[in-house]
């Protein structure tokens, strides 16, 4: 084990997602439309990425780290939003799902794929693994986007125990159809 | 919105985890001991990490990024394991926490940090936060490790409803005296 005090923190793509998802989300996008018009778009965007499956392609010369995978009925998907705007990167707050009638939160206080370093993490169901493919549902990646890590879903490191979430952050599901407890 | 086909994915830490955790855990590491005398060395551990508290010291030009978190019980920290021999990078398969009584597992299917890309996530239940410095509990990072992102928790995306997990997940925890369910 050494003992490096600097880094680098270099990454690079294990595999690319591939699925029906070609345009960004409603909600990663400024818009000054009406604010009912605005719940349907941001519904009807979540509504497709439920029913979406999606295919985590992994590289062949990593396809055999995924033994064992299919024994687990979740797993963590970390990827690189790769059409993500470089500028948004220097975000510093938004309005959630780009609802101007709510309040302001901090970067790191949301979901926004815009954040200093936009490495993102989805817990999703795993539906079957063929080789070095694995199929997954409801994951909100776009086509192409880069997979940085594969990761099982053990509760007692990614779980939570009756999680409280602001109010702002349950009305914006409560609107669009998600339960989120 | 611009369409990039090409990356590059690179991140740059946002601040670093302070805390009283200084050497590398013992599941991390090779070991030709015992089996029982290994579990009583990965417990100790656990229950040493159990009542950690960290803190997660954001650099001042990020510290804004923070406002509204303190309104979310459980945050996911995104961290870098500093201290991982870059050889552990190439690992494909491992004896899950070391014990080569199991069989084992591909690394993507285990919770090892060497991975090809060590982005590592744990939920943490969030204690406090003043200014750029926020209390978690029970988080695995050593002390100075590099802190990648900070997300709220927010079920939907990060919670799993009933999930399964492979007898020797099961095992390895009850062994340790972790509920995995």
């Amino acid at each position: 084990m050494t003992e490096s005090t600097e880094l680098p923190m270099n990454i690079a793509p294990i595999g690319r997602v591939k699925n029906d998802l070609h345009a960004p989300m409603h909600s990663a996008m400024e818009s000054d439309m009406p604010k009912a018009e605005r719940i349907k778009q941001v519904r009807e965007d979540h509504e497709k990425i439920r029913e979406t499956v999606s295919e985590l392609v992994i590289f062949d010369e990593w396809a055999e780290l995924l033994d064992g995978i299919e024994a687990f009925s979740h797993i963590l998907v970390l990827y690189w939003p790769h059409r993500l705007d470089p500028e948004k990167r220097k975000l510093r707050k938004v309005h959630p799902m780009g609802r101007k009638d709510l309040p302001e939160q901090g970067i790191f206080s949301t979901c926004s794929p815009g954040r200093p370093n936009p490495v993102l993490v989805t817990t999703a169901p795993l539906l079957e693994r063929t080789g070095n493919v694995l199929k997954v549902k409801a994951l909100e990646a776009l086509d192409g986007s880069p997979i940085i890590d594969i990761k099982p879903y053990v509760a007692p490191y990614v779980g939570a125990t009756d999680p409280k979430v602001p109010d702002w952050m349950i009305q914006l599901h409560e609107e669009i159809g998600i339960k989120i407890f």
